[in-house]
């Protein structure tokens, strides 16, 4: 099954559904724009366990829980998860999904892995080999700091550029049948590579990969620039938002009109997070969060998401190494009533 | 397509084959018992480039080439990348995959990592969803080293269970048609956490694992014990295999006729490894060079791969956390004449 439309995209033709959804975030997080969509806010950031990745990972094992809830449905009830963090070997989804003793398939995407989970599950429902996956990210803003850049203690300065790392965990439940939203087509990134070196300004190392995946998307499919009603990126933040529709519009594909990002969504200017949000949960949690409720609710019913991933690390950027990236896309869609 | 057997097993019914195969490894690789089977060894540990990072992804590079070359297709014929290595955030696959320029999903299951990608891949070919990909995995000694334990440089001692990080890379090409071994079952490992602290005994913490997902294929395929020319675990070690065939028999499972451990087969006792080889070049490189060779040559037709993983960080173990471990079996036959 699964028709291919081109070199990265392909049709679902069963159109996997998106049974149900959970988002968790911290306390920044809910004091944004997107609060009332969150099924929680956690206002402790170690989340009553004695490490911020501690932390981390119980953000996804109550996300599972809260899915799993949603769902109806037990762990035993879903046959794969597909799941990954920022953390080095990917340490807060292994501590996180232990105890739910569900065959587990370990991604790293950076903050693109949400949607390279949902590729990856949707593929696997569509190809009838599991009636239920879970899809699941989380990141947080404090160990994420700590790995990535400098101790919270040592209080630097950050520089414009810069995003603020979404503390949180998002996840969906696909499934071969039911009513909400459906998977209908999957764009898949390949590694794009400009040349920036600057970790500070990773909305510049993945737009052009989120421009190449979406031109893709449009190219491949045949679909119109002006189908979706949204197409959001994730996480490029306010600058690479900027020069996403700039490069866009270059490759002649216009959706200003529809377009927006994660990063840009998740935090409100006041909240001094400079260009936005990033980390696996930010996609993870307006997608799981908002997005998701607004295709259920039918406020829009078609759906780009293109989650953004900056695939370097501290040790290839201390060695002066470009920042490879990769942008995954996703189109979603409410049945035709 | 795909026929579940039980919670983690599924049978692939289109018998996806394994066409082309590859693997490139290091000097110390190269003066083991396998070395006839490797495609290349490379004797200098920085394989030209300036960082044994580097070196890494050019061992990636390198074998994609290869497998291409092999395989006797190119690029533009691979639908999918999966693949996977150590380093944090897995970038000696992101620089090691960018020129392919093929569409890329970043996978972490540390030295299950082969057989994680293999089972993804097989299964987005038997869904229909591609025609051929790739899926491959590396590792370096020296830059695993540094970053699990110490820089070279300060000579540390090596405790008797340690294991000696493979140099190198392996991968296969995967495809809907041909003549090769062919991938007929996939068991998916849940994590398994026995409480093991010790990294330098991750033969103890990975062998519960791997009894648990051969202990999964053959209850839910009702395959007899006898049914494979050869079960191979990766890469549990000297240690690690002996306490796997200790706890296999209390589950009632005999396989030491026809067991063996990738961790044990790739070094000779005489090169000083202590318990063996691990990595994810480890059973990468003794599956695409010396088991896939054996299969193609028919001195075996059944074997049984059980990749293994164990999942923790160094900064997990320095918080005194237990070590997580998964193990994923992938079963290869060749076709009944």
């Amino acid at each position: 099954m699964g028709t291919r439309l081109g070199k990265q995209t392909i049709r679902l033709d069963s159109r996997p559904v998106i049974q149900a959804w959970a988002a968790i975030v911290g306390a920044k997080e809910g004091q944004g724009p997107l609060r009332r969509y969150f099924d929680e806010v956690v206002e402790d950031e170690y989340y009553g366990e004695k490490s911020f990745e501690k932390a981390e990972s119980k953000f996804i094992r109550e996300t599972i829980s809260k899915i799993l809830m949603k769902g109806n449905v037990s762990t035993g009830d879903i046959q794969y998860l597909f799941a990954g963090d920022l953390l080095n070997q990917c340490t807060a989804t292994s501590f996180g999904v232990s105890a739910s003793e569900i065959p587990y398939f370990g991604l790293y995407g950076a903050c693109s892995t949400i949607a390279e989970s949902i590729s990856l599950g949707s593929m696997v429902v569509e190809g009838g080999m599991a009636e239920r996956v879970i899809c699941i990210t989380s990141s947080h803003f404090c160990s994420a700091e700590k790995q990535f850049r400098y101790p919270l203690e040592f209080g630097n300065q950050r520089p414009p550029t810069s995003q603020w790392t979404v503390t949180g965990s998002g996840g969906v439940l696909i499934g071969s049948a039911g009513d909400g939203p459906r998977i209908v087509h999957i764009t898949t990134g390949k590694i794009v590579d400009m040349g920036i070196t600057d970790a500070n300004d990773m909305g510049a190392a993945m737009a052009p990969a989120a421009v190449d995946t979406i031109t893709a998307h449009f190219t491949e499919t045949g679909l119109p620039d002006d189908y979706y009603d949204m197409v959001v990126t994730g996480d490029l933040g306010e600058h690479g938002k900027n020069l996403c529709i700039k490069l866009l519009e270059e490759n002649g594909i216009n959706i200003k009109h529809c377009y927006n990002d994660c990063g840009t969504m998740i935090y409100s200017p006041e909240q001094g997070t400079d260009c936005g949000g990033s980390g696996c949960a930010c996609s993870a949690t307006v997608f799981a969060g908002y997005l998701l409720e607004k295709l259920s609710r039918r406020e829009i019913n078609r759906l780009l998401l293109v989650a953004t991933g900056a695939l370097h690390s501290p040790t290839s950027i201390q060695q002066g190494e470009s920042i490879p990236a990769i942008a995954h896309a996703v189109g979603v869609e409410m049945q035709q009533n």
